[in-house]
């Protein structure tokens, strides 16, 4: 099977996802800006959520939820598919069928650690407030930083050890690499204490990461006002109760 | 962008994946079993479980966990990636790039519905036994049966009511259908009383149901030796307390 390739469009992309947070929007604002690609984010613009609503329930068919991808006709919903969207259009991934899957095996992993994360501090219902699961949540996080971290963490070092270069799929940058960039920073900031006792004993991740914060669009990215900082309505959040 | 096909294997698959449960690898099955595909169901034979540990070792990269597909020299991992592999190449999708990039955003929802009913038996901890987190359980599966079951079958009710056909995708059956179908049969197997009472309201998931049910193919392999019962080892669990 070969994933052809088409031209990138030259159009502006529309991003759809919810403002003030990161959340699964930043995997795939991180391959906009990686790409250099044009988009606009549409829910931070002026009546931006009133834009997104509209134009998510005018889809065929409508995503579930945020983030989706307006990529003149086409409509793509959910992280990774959205990924394995702009991908292979914008050299985010090597060529051939085989780097492909990986590519996408390697970002639904990552996808895993990004909702576990999230349920750690709601483990009960996203419909309830975190104040109102916090028991809940302590115990998860206890065993997520226990157990879910380390396992995660030592399994992305070890492919890293074997892929024959600084990056998940050998020497060259591909598209989960930012995802776990994202991954590795957003766990800092939500679990410091677990997340640098196990980065002190990975030192593929931490050349990964700072390989990736040392791209250029990248780096640029990260200081500009287009990066919405870390925050306790996101996906990774910094409560201290939940690694005491 | 095309993804173009190739023929379909002549050598059998195998599927890996832990023995005694349907879990994910049921949505493999599931569509191996529509494509009349040959497939070696490794870990469920002697020395199964053994196999399964050496080969997931020795692949580059190792996948996290079983599903994994053996496919010639490939070896594909996480249940939407392996069904991404597997509709283009056994007609279980239509062709062209938006029918897959539909397909597979169907599939990537599919999987959320699968991830969040384990955690109704398990919110706190993989690693805990039932019994040990049994309480909280009940608060999950209480916000799961309220909330979540009537938002996915909504959704997927309302994408069937404009899919064009009695399908995800139309008037041809696609691979997402065949893991709507198990989630409809594993929800309706945990939480009968939930599940009746939306599907009472839910016509075209009903339709849905049916249809995939009573095709060649999977009538006979639902009935067969090869198909594992749902049990309360699995990502389906009848407990009635979480359902009271």
């Amino acid at each position: 099977m070969q994933f052809a390739r088409e031209d990138a469009m030259t159009k502006a992309y529309e991003l759809h996802y919810w403002p003030g947070i990161q959340g699964r929007g930043e995997l795939v604002r991180l391959a906009l800006e990686e790409a250099g690609a044009p988009y606009v984010d549409v829910a931070r613009g002026p009546r931006g959520v009133a834009a997104l609503m509209k134009r998510m329930n005018a889809a065929l068919p409508a995503p579930f939820a945020p983030p989706f991808l307006v990529a003149g006709k086409l409509v793509v919903a959910q992280t990774a598919n959205i990924l394995l969207y702009l991908g292979p259009r914008h050299g985010l991934v090597p060529r051939g069928d085989a780097a492909l899957y990986t590519a996408n095996q390697h970002q639904l992993t990552i996808g895993d650690i990004v909702s576990e994360t999230h349920d750690t501090h709601h483990p009960i219902a996203t419909g309830l407030r975190y104040e109102d699961q916090k028991r809940e949540a302590k115990k998860r996080a206890a065993a997520f930083t226990a157990e879910r971290i380390p396992k995660y963490l030592g399994y992305f070092e070890r492919v890293l050890g074997k892929s024959g270069g600084a990056y998940l799929l050998g020497r060259a940058l591909s598209y989960p690499d930012l995802s776990l960039f994202q991954v590795l920073q957003g766990l800092d900031y939500a679990f410091p204490k677990t997340t640098s006792r196990v980065l002190r004993e990975s030192p593929r991740l931490r050349e990964l990461r700072a390989r990736v914060a040392a791209r250029p669009r990248i780096a640029k990215y990260l200081v500009s006002p287009r990066r919405v900082s870390f925050n306790e309505n996101g996906i990774f959040r910094r409560y201290p109760e939940l690694e005491p």
